[in-house]
């Protein structure tokens, strides 16, 4: 990588968090320069506005919570377990970039706001809904999910719960409202699998 | 009421839709100068900061968001009942005040920010929780819902996955998360009811 680029990923990394806590209108680039050490010259040689930074700025911290929530989960024992463990690592470890959940935050933010920004949270929300789409769509094809359960209904619930119960943990600053969400959820997603299995396993 | 309460009153109305759509950093005494058509100096007559405003306008948007979410709503046929029209009146008419949920806003807007705002935003969610929780506890009384349920938990969850839906539908522009999550919180309810009183109606 060179020189410019490996600034550039700095400035990224190190803005993501201040447009995560501030939200866009709350962040300036001058705020931008206090945490780089830059310039506004050297800023703006690599970011001409501070939407253009912003937009990646999001792009960054949205990936980083999506590494977060999905690297390494364990799948082998199938779609309940997996999506039992999406939930576990959701609640325990919620903060990629500090600041809370990116895709919530700019949605919040943006919603009456900024429309490059709410269009890349919309898409946030779309590829998280088909992630978990695609976990119980496997599930209903291998048996082990009810082949009358709604994916789409289930996935949406799923992240309802989690963003919702995310607002309120950290409003609160206790693990509360997570841990319940945790546990409602648990037993939903208990729901959904399929009786033929649930028989087998008693 | 004397003409400066009013004015008072006229600025506080005004200004809570931008307060609530843009965010505390979003906004500004300009904003509100031109809404109300309003010079400095008579804006600052009423209000010495834009915090103070501010706090005065979250006041207002959340009263306003609580008396349209709990007005009238018919609890004359017990807890579970009055807890699936709760949901109902969400699902149906989710905003007061231009800009979503007031609650949540300010929760996502302060969380890393004002700490005023931060603390009526916690005491409105503690507020909401309490309601909901008084009408579990109601219904375990009564014997309409079974006695094993947790209050805490299933206020946690209905106000988690309400304010989670109302951020997707907000930010895709459908209602389509709204009403998956009526329908996971009504099975959800139906799944507290007492199982004597299931019984009986069967």
């Amino acid at each position: 990588m060179r020189k410019g680029e490996l600034t550039r990923e700095r400035i990224i990394a190190e803005a993501a968090p201040i447009f995560n806590q501030r939200g866009f209108a709350g962040s300036s680039m001058q705020d931008v320069m206090e945490a780089t050490g830059l310039e506004k010259g050297g800023l703006y040689r690599h970011f001409r506005s501070k939407e253009e930074l912003a937009v990646e700025s999001f792009r960054y911290a949205l990936a980083q919570a999506v590494k977060l929530r999905t690297d390494k989960l364990d799948c082998s024992h199938g779609a309940v377990e997996h999506l039992r463990s999406i939930v576990k690592r959701f609640v325990e470890t919620p903060a990629a970039v500090p600041g809370g959940c990116p895709l919530m935050n700019t949605a919040i933010d943006a919603d009456d706001g900024n429309t490059v920004l709410r269009a890349m949270a919309k898409k946030g929300l779309s590829d998280w809904r088909a992630r978990l789409c695609g976990v119980i769509e496997e599930g209903i094809k291998s048996g082990q999910i009810a082949p009358e359960t709604q994916p789409r209904r289930v996935s949406n619930t799923i992240i309802a719960i989690l963003e919702g119960a995310l607002m309120m943990s950290r409003l609160e600053g206790t693990k509360t409202a997570l841990q319940d969400a945790q546990i409602t959820l648990d037993s939903l997603i208990e729901g959904i699998r399929n009786s033929v299995n649930k028989a087998t396993e008693y």
